[in-house]
C-alpha cells in the first residue's frame, strides 16, 4: 500500500502545475478577451478593458518607482470613481496591500487606521483631501518627531469643485494622472508567490473598541470573486452599478468579480435612488448590490424618479442589516430580482445566500419575502457556517428557535487581524470563526440572523430580537425607518425603545397620536412584553454604509433614563 | 520596513481560516440547498441532491469497510449512468483516486490499465463484465503468483440484458446497490487534507507508446469546476445531459460542475441524434458537451428524428478534433449556441474557449463560425497559455500565421502521469506543460490548433496543415465526415491523403466521379501542394470519445504505398 501511495501523491508542484491563486490575473484576462469592451464608465469618462489593465499597470509601476513594495500598505480615501477600481488592481500588482478607508469617517479615526496600517502612500479623492490632512496632522502630532509623512495622491474629477483640486496641489500632492504617468505601461507587474499573501486590509467600524484591521489575501479574494458570480447567477458581460461602496469590504469583492466576468463597473459618486434608475435606464445596467437603507430609498422614491416597469430584470443583492420582508417584497413588487446575502468584513462580505427554492414560487408574495429574508446557505467558497451553543460550541438544534452564535469556517474567512493577537485568538476559538450574530437554524438548515449579541433585549429576563420587533414595525404604513435598542426599565431591566423615522406625507402634527398607533399595531402584532415602551421620532444615525449605528441609540435610550413603573 | 512586512502577511492558517479545495464538498451543500431537487435522471431511475449525497456517502463507506483508502484506486468501468456519477464523489470521499476507465479499450489495453494502476477494486457496468473479466485475467497470466485479484463491483442497469449481470453475479460480483447497502448513509467522508492530494487518474488513449496516466489533483478539480460555469455563463439549477462520456477527463469536470450549481444530470447510455433531440424536448436540458462527431449527427439527422425549432437556447461546448466552420455554422443555424473549447485530458478537460465577442454579432454567419472554429483564450482557472517556437519556447508572433507549439501554465494542468517520469520531464521542459499540438496566435490573441504535430503533412518540404485542408472538404456539399493524413509520395515525400465518408442520400454508384468533384472543388478552394492526391471512401476509425484516429488511417495510407510521381 506504501509504495501505491507514493506512487499516486508523490508528484511535486512545478512552475507549469502550479500558481497562486490572485484576483489580478482576471485583469490580465479581460484585457486579452475584451480590449474594446468598456470596463468602467463614470459619468462622461470611459475606459476599456485594455485601457484599465495599462492603467493599473501603470499604478502598479508608479508605485514601485517610490519604492512601495511587498508588505507596505497603500491607503485609499475615495468614493466610487475609477481611480477606486484601479486601486484593487495596481496596488497589489505592486506587491503591497490595499487599505480601503471609509470616507465617512472623521479625522480622528482616519488617523488611528492610517497609523495602524503605517499606510505609506494615500490616494484620495479631491474631494476628501482636506479631510486626509486634518488625519495626517494629528498622526505627526501623536508621533512627534517619528513620522515620515506618506506620499499624497490627489484624484481628480471633473464633477468635483476645482477649488479642492487647487488647494491640494497647493499642499505639495501629486496628481493621479500625473502619478500614473510616471508608470511603465507594460510594467512587469508582481503575481503573488503565494496565495496567502495579503491583498487588502479593510477596518471594521469599531463600534466598541477601536477599529480592528481585517486582512484578507489572494487565495480568498480570488475564490469569493469567483464565488459571487456562481451563486447569483452573475454571467460574462454583466453591467454592475456601484451603489455598494468599494471602501466596504472592497465592494464585497465585486471589483475582482467584474474583471473574471469581463462585464462593466458604473460609478455612482452619490447614491440616491434617481441615479439608479437613470443608470438602469440609460446604461444597461443588471446588477447591483446595495445595503436594505438604499433599497428603502428605491422603493419610497417619487414616481417621478422611477423608470417602471423596468426596462429587464434588474438583479440585486443585499445584505447589512436583516431586510424587513417587506421590503424584500416592495423590491419584487417593482421587478428588481432580491439576493439576500450575509457576511462580515471577516467574510470578505457576503459569504452566506438565501438560495432561492423552486417550492417558493407558488407561494403567496409576503411568505416569499419571508422565506428570502433569513440569511441562508454557505456560499460556494465557504466551506463551513453553523449555529452554536455559545457555551459548548454545539451545533443547535435545526428548530428555527434555538438561539445560538453563528459561526464560519473555510476560505471565505479572512487571515485575521492586523496586529491583534488577543481578538484573533477570540474570534478563531475552536476552530470557526465567531461572528458575534446570534441567530437560528430552521428545519431546511438555512439560518436566520435574530441580533448581533449586543443588540437582543433582555426584559424581565426574556430575550427580544430587537430585529423581529422591527420586522414587524416595518409594516405599520406610516413607519419609513426604525431601529429597536434596549432602554433601560425600572420593573424589566430593558425594555424596547424604537427610534422611528417617518415617511414622506404622514401627517405628523400630533406625534403622540401616531406614537399611540404604533403601539397599538404592535400589541396586535406581537407578544405583549415585545411591544416598544418608548418611542422616539428623528433621523437615525448611520455608518458610511447605511448601517443603522445601535450603539450610539443604545446611549440615547440610556440618557433617556429608566422607563418608570406602571401597571402596563 | 521589515516590521510591517512580518505584520502585515504573519497570520498563519487555522481551522477556522483555510479549508483544502476540494469539488468534494459542493455535493454536501447541493444535498443541503437543494435535497429534494433532481441529481440525476436515467431513464425511469431518479435521484435527488440528498439521496446523491446519501448513496455517495455509503460508496465511500463500503469502500472504506473494505479496507480502500488514502493512495488507493478504484476503477470504473462504465458509461454515463448513476454509479459512474456518483464514483466522481464516492471513491475520492473514501480517500482513493477514481480512475474511469474508457469502455471502448480492448481487453488487453484495460489490463495494463488495470495493473498500472493498481487497482483495488472495480466497479464495472453489468454489459462490460466481461470485458472486465477478460483483462483481468490477462492480467492474472502476466503477474503468475503475484497477483490479488481485485473486489469487483458489478452495476445492474434494467435498460439491460439481465444474463449479463445473472453471469457476473455468478461469477463472484457483488451488486453496486447491494454494496452500497454494506456502507452508512450517514458516514463520516474524508475531505483531503491536502488539496493537492489526487482525486482522479485517466489514461490518455495513447495512440503511439503505452497509455499515459494522467494524475489530477482536488484543487485542480475544484477550480475546473467553477471555471467551467464561469466560461460558459452556466447558472445554477442548469440541466445537463451527459452526451460527453464520464469517463473522458471525466466528463471534462462537469460531474463536479453540476454539483456546484446544484443542477439536474440526464444519463444517457447511448448517445443518438434521436435521444439528445428527445432529453431536449421531454427534460429541459440546457446544456450539452459533445465531440464534434456527435454534432455532425444532429446537424444530419433526418427530420423526423429532430424537434426544430428548439423550445430553448440549449447549449452546447464542443471540443477535441478542432469542428470546422461548416459545422458550427450549421449547429447555429438549429439554434444551438456552441461554445468551442479546447483542452486535453492533461488539462482537466476543455481549459481554453473561443470566448464570443460582441464585435462579431455583426459578422455573416459563416464568418461568425470561422472565428468561433479557434480554440480561444485560456479559462479563468488556467494562468497561462500560449504558442512557442519548439526550438527556443519565445512566443511565436501574434500573426496568425506562425505556428509553434501550443503551451499551458497554471492550475488546470494536470499533477504528473503516474510513474513516468521521462513523460513528466519532456511535457513539463522549461515551466510549461507542452500540449504536441501546433498552432497560432492570432492579433487579437486567439490561439487556432493547426494540428498535432504528428498530424502536420511535410510536402515538397512545405508543412500543410490536415485541419486546414479538411475544413475547406468540409464544405463540399457530399461529404459527411473526412480525415487528411500524409501518404508517402515519390515526388514529393508525403501527400495529403483524404479519407472520406459521404453524406446518406449521396449517389454513389460513381466514386471516381466522386473523387474528381472532390478535387476539382479542392483545387478551386486551396493551394495546389495542399490538394489531396489521394481520396480513400469508407468509415472512419474513431476513438471512444469520436475522435478520429488518424494514427490508424497513416497506417493505412502507407499500406497504400507511395503516390507515383506524376505531371500533375
Amino acid at each position: 500500500m506504501g509504495e501505491v501511495e507514493r506512487d499516486i501523491d508523490d508528484l511535486p508542484k512545478n512552475p507549469a502545475n502550479y500558481t497562486a491563486l490572485t484576483p489580478l490575473g482576471f485583469l490580465e484576462r479581460a484585457a486579452l478577451v475584451h480590449p474594446t469592451r468598456k470596463s468602467i464608465i463614470h459619468g462622461s469618462v470611459s475606459y476599456t478593458w485594455q485601457q484599465t489593465y495599462h492603467r493599473c499597470r501603470r499604478l502598479a509601476s508608479a508605485l514601485t518607482n517610490r519604492s512601495v513594495t511587498f508588505g507596505n500598505t497603500v491607503a485609499v480615501i475615495a468614493p466610487n470613481i475609477p481611480a477606486m477600481y484601479e486601486a484593487h488592481f495596481g496596488v497589489p500588482m505592486s506587491g503591497a496591500v490595499l487599505n480601503a478607508v471609509n470616507i465617512r469617517l472623521n479625522a480622528q479615526t482616519i488617523a488611528f487606521l492610517l497609523g495602524h496600517s503605517r499606510s505609506a502612500v494615500i490616494m484620495v479623492d479631491q474631494e476628501f483631501f482636506i479631510l486626509a490632512e486634518e488625519a495626517l496632522k494629528i498622526l505627526a502630532e501623536k508621533n512627534k518627531g517619528n513620522f515620515t509623512p506618506p506620499l499624497l495622491v490627489v484624484i481628480a474629477d471633473e464633477n468635483c469643485d476645482s477649488k479642492a483640486l487647487q488647494y491640494a496641489l497647493g499642499r505639495g500632492a501629486i496628481e493621479y494622472e500625473k502619478f500614473l504617468e510616471t508608470g511603465e505601461l507594460n510594467f512587469a507587474w508582481k503575481p503573488p508567490q503565494d496565495e496567502w499573501h495579503s491583498i487588502a486590509l479593510g477596518y471594521t467600524s469599531g463600534t466598541t473598541a477601536s477599529p480592528k484591521g481585517v486582512v484578507l489575501h489572494h487565495r480568498g479574494a480570488y475564490l469569493m470573486a469567483l464565488s459571487n458570480a456562481i451563486v447569483w447567477g452573475m454571467q460574462e458581460g454583466a453591467v454592475y452599478l456601484w451603489t455598494l461602496p468599494m471602501f466596504h469590504c472592497n465592494g464585497w469583492c465585486f471589483a475582482w468579480t467584474l474583471a473574471a466576468l469581463c462585464g462593466t463597473s458604473i460609478c455612482l459618486r452619490q447614491v440616491t435612488a434617481k441615479g439608479v434608475y437613470s443608470a438602469i435606464a440609460d446604461l444597461n445596467v443588471t446588477h447591483f448590490c446595495a445595503a436594505p437603507v438604499v433599497l428603502n430609498a428605491i422603493v419610497n422614491a417619487p414616481k417621478s424618479e422611477t423608470i417602471l416597469p423596468l426596462p429587464r430584470v434588474v438583479h440585486v443583492m443585499t445584505a447589512g442589516a436583516a431586510p424587513p420582508p417587506s421590503l424584500l417584497f416592495a423590491m419584487s413588487q417593482q421587478g428588481f430580482r432580491v439576493a439576500h446575502t450575509y457576511g462580515l468584513s471577516e467574510t470578505y462580505g457576503p459569504s452566506t445566500i438565501c438560495a432561492w427554492k423552486p417550492e417558493w414560487n407558488s407561494l403567496p408574495p409576503e411568505t416569499q419575502a419571508r422565506m428570502n429574508s433569513r440569511q441562508g446557505v454557505r456560499y460556494v467558497a465557504l466551506e463551513g457556517l453553523d449555529v452554536v451553543d455559545t457555551q459548548t460550541m454545539a451545533p443547535v438544534p435545526a428548530d428555527g428557535t434555538t438561539v445560538g452564535e453563528i459561526v464560519f469556517r473555510g476560505n471565505a474567512v479572512m487571515k485575521g487581524y492586523l496586529k491583534n493577537p488577543k481578538a484573533n485568538e477570540e474570534s478563531f476559538a475552536g476552530g470557526w470563526f465567531h461572528s458575534g450574530d446570534l441567530g437560528v437554524k430552521h428545519p431546511d438548515g438555512y439560518i436566520e440572523v435574530k441580533d448581533r449579541s449586543k443588540d437582543i433585549i433582555i426584559s424581565g429576563g426574556e430575550n427580544i430580537s430587537s430585529v423581529e420587533v422591527e420586522n414587524i414595525l416595518y409594516q405599520h404604513p406610516a413607519i419609513f425607518e426604525v431601529s429597536v435598542v434596549a432602554r433601560p426599565d425600572e420593573q424589566w431591566g430593558e425594555s424596547p425603545c424604537a427610534f422611528v423615522t417617518l415617511k414622506p406625507g404622514v401627517d405628523t402634527s400630533d406625534k403622540k397620536l401616531i406614537e399611540e398607533d404604533i403601539k397599538k399595531f404592535s400589541r396586535s402584532k406581537m407578544p405583549a412584553y415585545w411591544v416598544p415602551k418608548s418611542v422616539v421620532f428623528g433621523p437615525l444615525p448611520k455608518t458610511a454604509t447605511g448601517k443603522i449605528q445601535k450603539h450610539i441609540l443604545r446611549a440615547k435610550a440610556k440618557e433617556l433614563g429608566p422607563v418608570k413603573k406602571s401597571r402596563l
